[in-house]
Formats: C-alpha cells, structure tokens, sequence
C-alpha cells in the first residue's frame, strides 16, 4: 500500500527517529502514538501529531501490513440505511477477504482517546465515512498513516479533497417532479431536508428544474424546509391543506417524510392517491411497509456503497483511482401513492 | 485471555510443535492454519484441523494478543434487527475499546475459504451469533483457537454448549394475548413464525396460554403457521376474513407480519381497530411507520446485544459468566391498534 502523493507536505516526510529527536521522546513512544496506542500522555501525542500534520510523516518498508478490515464509519447508526450500506461494502469487501467494522463519529469514547485513535490501532485497509463529516485533523491523521479514507454521499461542500461516492440526487428530484407533472398536477409541494445538506439541495433543484421547464411558478408556499424526520413531513402536512390553494401532490425528499404525509393525510380523512399523490426518496425497503406502497425515487444505497469498498481495495493496492468522484443513477420506482389528480 | 476449561478434551492439548510433528508438516504450516492464513492445501488444514479437534491446541503463552474486535455474524442482514443488535454491541464494545465486524454466515467466499478461516485470521476478542447456528465444526474450530462464541436468540434446541441470550417469548406472547382477551376479544387468531424456531414457538404456546387460562378455546382454524414475512400475515388474513365467524383480533408474532395484516385489512375495507385489533412482536421502531401505530411486543434486541457483548468481555477477561443463559423481559407497549371488538 503506497500513497507518497498522498502524504505529500512542503517538506520532505520525517522518519520515526526524526519525529522522536524534534519532539524529545523515544522512537517507541512516536510507534504507539502512530498506531492509536493508549499509553501516550495527551500532550506528548499532540506533539507528535503536530510534527506528523507539518511534515508529513514517512512509513517503513517493513510496516505491518494493514488489518484485513474495512472501517464503515456512520454519523449515526439508525434505519435502514445502515444495513443496505453494509450489505454493499460486505459485497466487495468478501471477495478480497475484508470484513466490515462498524463505528459510530458520535459514538461514546472514554476521555483522552477519540474515534480516530480507535481506528489508527486497528490498522484497517481503508474507511468509509457514510453521511458524516471526518474534520481535516482527523483526515489528516488518516492520511498520514496511508490509510485511504473514501467519502460516501458527502453532505459538506465539493471540493474536498478525499475521494468521494454519491448519488445523482439532481435527477432524482426532477425526475420525482415529473412524474407528477405527467400525472397533470400543478399544485405539487415539496418537504426538503436541511438546507446545509448538499444531497437535499440537489433534489430541491431538480424539483424547481422540472416545474420550471413545465411553465408552472414555484409557489414558496409549497417549498417546506425540513430535517429529513416524518415529524416534517406531518407538520408540513398538515400546514399545506390548511392553505387556500392546498396541493394536490407532495414530493418528500426521503421515504421519512413520506410516512409523515401519509400520517396526515390518514388524520385529515384524505385517501392516497385519490385525494393526495405522495412521492418518497430513497425507495429503502420499507416502502412495502407502506398502505398504498410508496412511489420513491430509488437512491442505489447499496450499489454506492459497493462502489467505495472498491475504491479502498484500488487506493490500497497503491493503483490509482479512475475517478475520484463517482455519481451513481437514481431511479424512480412507480408504485400505487401516484395519481392523477381529482 | 485464558479458557483453558473450554478447550478441554480428552487427552492432554498438543502444542504446535506436536502437531506438526503428527501431522508431518512445518510448524509455520501449522501456525498458518491455526491463524486462518489462505495459503495451505485444504488436505494439510484437514489434518491439521483434525488433529485439533481430536487432541485439542495448546496456545503459546506468548501467543499474540486477540485484535480488538467483535465479530457479529448474521445469517442474514435484512431489516431493522441488525442495526438495533449493531448499536447494542457498539455501546458495550466501545467502552471496551472494541469494534464491532459484521459478517454474513452465508455470505459470499471463495473456494476453500470459508466464513471461519476469515474469523480465524482476523483474530478476534469474541464472537457474537445472531439468530444463526454455527456447525459443530465451526464452533470447535473457534473454541481451539480461544475465541469465546457468545449466541444471541439461538433458533436451534437449548442445552447447547456456548452461552447465550435471548428473550422472555412466551411471556411476550402471553402479554400480547391477555392484552387481546382483556379488551373482550374471544376470536383471536395468530400468525406465527416457523414451527422450528423455539422463539416462535415459545410466543404461540404464550398465547395457548392466555386463552387456556382465560377459559377460551384455541380454535384450530385461527392458528396459522407463518414464516416471520409479511405475505404471511397478508395471505393468512386473507383467509381468516374468509371464515364464517372471522376473528376479531390478530396476535401476529413479529412486526412484518403484522404489516401484513394491516395490508390485508385495508384490502377488505377494514379500519384498525374498529374493525380489526392487531398486536405485533418486536416493536421494532419502524412501528412508528404503521397507520395506525402498532400495539407490539417489545423485544430487547439492543439490551440482548449489549448483555451479549459483555459476556464475550467477561470470557475474554478468563473469567467465569455469572450465568450462561441470560433472558431479558420483553414488554407489551400498546399504543393505537388495539381496541375492543365492535
């Protein structure tokens, strides 16, 4: 596993007897803090940490091999997202002998010691971040060890620099708002995630690009701005048919918020698709849980997720990347909460 | 870590030495075996391994320490189970410094290669089981090694020989029935699991319970064996609907099926409760999805997880369980499916 133009700094990269000389401590002591050990005294790691972030940090040859372990790291482990990502990476990850770790960024860690020192000691083949934001010292950290750090569905800004998996969230936006356009709406709302979360700007977007392009005005008071919840998609809910105008259709930008427009629809005596169309996103394989089964946009979760398992086995064979942002297709899954309106 | 009761056999363990010596080949061969590696003939790990399980492998005092990790294998990882099990493992491991490794029992492997050999080599603290059966073989492959194999909701017969966790089932299908019985329900019908599975079992012969004690007889035709899949619980309502005196009310033994019901019941123009009362078994927390939500059977399954990953701290540690078959209560969580018959 070579990645020198990863651990490229301005200087020349140290060895483990230069890191130990400029920071007064023993080459063992410079070993544990490198592999995540516990026995450092916080100050002397920051140290070291500091020198390693600076100047880079220079492996040797004889390095242990990395542990045949892929570290999927999840912001929060809820839902069925989690189990569909897993199954994507244990996919790949089986046939070149990997096994899948899980970990939690928020999870609980005793004082003194975090998430990333957790991951340095079990020297894995690479990490995924799903959904969550590693900051640059931990990134860094990562890299300096040569351990290649994948992002899967990035909600931060473009441009990062690690190599990154996501889904064609634009698309799917449009594509869900077409769909009821054909079906003849004109009234549709929209319940969006957070406005910081790239992946639900994008399906906004596709939402106004669809209207747009049919000639219908964008009404800002059918543009409801949630947090990915079924809370959001009831309250909004129930806001909307208390409107005037009420909509005669919704696009929920996750499957969440589909149940929660289903919930106030059942609360307001209203039949779907009769009275109300509803279109999800995600198409998680709850949909079938749903009376009438959801029309949703498909997000290729598990495909996703196969596809950064490859992408950690390519960086750790020291190959390069052909791409390093992959956009997988989204696809809308027509089911029974689409109609045509009354 | 020693187990050294657990390995126990009836003559005195070989050392590494010994077994190459029997089995007339290196000691680095051996040693490759013992550790999972890929690059022996299967013949070779067939002697090996047979050699082991007949005579036992005494471990090297100085032999290397177990990776921090837990494995947690699934037969199958589908649905909200593995994530509720996954964070319960995650809380306790964490504190512990381990991480948890998900893995599929059936899962995809090369030729000569199974889901062992890959345990074997990753070399962890425990192993953890989930609603699968290991071989005997495997088992004893991980016990010679000193891999403490703790079992979560074991579906096979008791008395087996590795601890274990599960929950109070027919308590749960008791509690669900009495519920039922309570609100002035006399025709209740359930859907079970498969009749091999002791869990399911144990939530049928609660429910026999209930009715035996509260005076009402088990009409054979409400009895409906089921597979834990939602088209059970959709085609068996179908068919009690059918009936000339239908029921009133439906324990349905997991959540899924219960969905099913609910399915079925929309088909037949049925409001829950009104028309129908249905209980399910799990609460798994996609009951929040279900219009109306679902009156469940509250199976600890995170609780079990955690208690789970303790004793694989404990075996780690050398010492003994306080208990090798722990049970968690499960609890009736009513909430809005329920009602009395009309």
């Amino acid at each position: 596993m070579t990645s020198a133009h990863e651990a490229a700094s301005p200087s020349e990269p140290l060895t483990i007897a230069q890191i130990a000389k400029r920071a007064g401590v023993s080459i063992a002591t410079v070993s544990k803090v490198v592999n995540g050990r516990l026995d450092v005294a916080p100050e002397t790691r920051n140290v070291v940490e500091e020198l390693i972030r600076r100047h880079g940090y220079r492996r040797q040859k004889r390095a242990a091999r990395p542990a045949p372990l892929v570290e999927v790291v999840f912001h929060e482990l809820r839902g069925l997202y989690g189990i569909e990502i897993l199954n994507g990476v244990n996919e790949v990850a089986g046939e070149h002998h990997l096994a899948a770790v899980v970990s939690e960024l928020g999870g609980r860690h005793t004082p003194g010691r975090g998430w990333v020192e957790d991951v340095l000691a079990r020297r894995p083949t690479g990490v995924i971040s799903v959904f969550s934001h590693l900051a640059d010292d931990q990134s860094a950290q990562l890299r300096s060890r040569g351990i290649p750090l994948v992002l899967l569905d990035p909600t931060g800004e473009p441009g990062h620099d690690a190599p990154s998996v996501g889904a064609s969230n634009w698309n799917g936006g449009l594509a869900a708002t077409r769909h009821l356009l054909e079906l003849g709406h004109r009234r549709i709302a929209v319940v969006t995630g957070p406005a910081h979360m790239l992946s639900s700007r994008a399906r906004l977007d596709g939402y106004r690009a669809a209207m747009d392009m049919a000639g219908v005005p964008v009404d800002p008071a059918l543009v409801c701005v949630g947090d990915f919840q079924i809370e959001d998609g009831r309250r909004f809910t129930r806001e909307l048919l208390r409107l005037d105008d009420p909509p005669t259709a919704v696009f929920a930008c996750n499957d969440g918020e589909a149940v929660g427009v289903y919930q106030a629809a059942a609360e307001a005596g209203l039949r779907i698709p009769d009275d109300l169309s509803v279109v999800g996103f995600d198409d998680l394989p709850m949909t079938e849980w749903n009376i009438p089964p959801l029309t949703s946009v498909h997000q290729p979760l598990k495909e996703m997720a196969a596809t950064a398992a490859g992408m950690i086995v390519t960086l750790a064979n020291g190959e390069p990347l052909h791409r390093r942002r992959v956009e997988i297709a989204t696809e809308l899954v027509v089911r029974e909460s689409t109609a045509p309106p009354r």
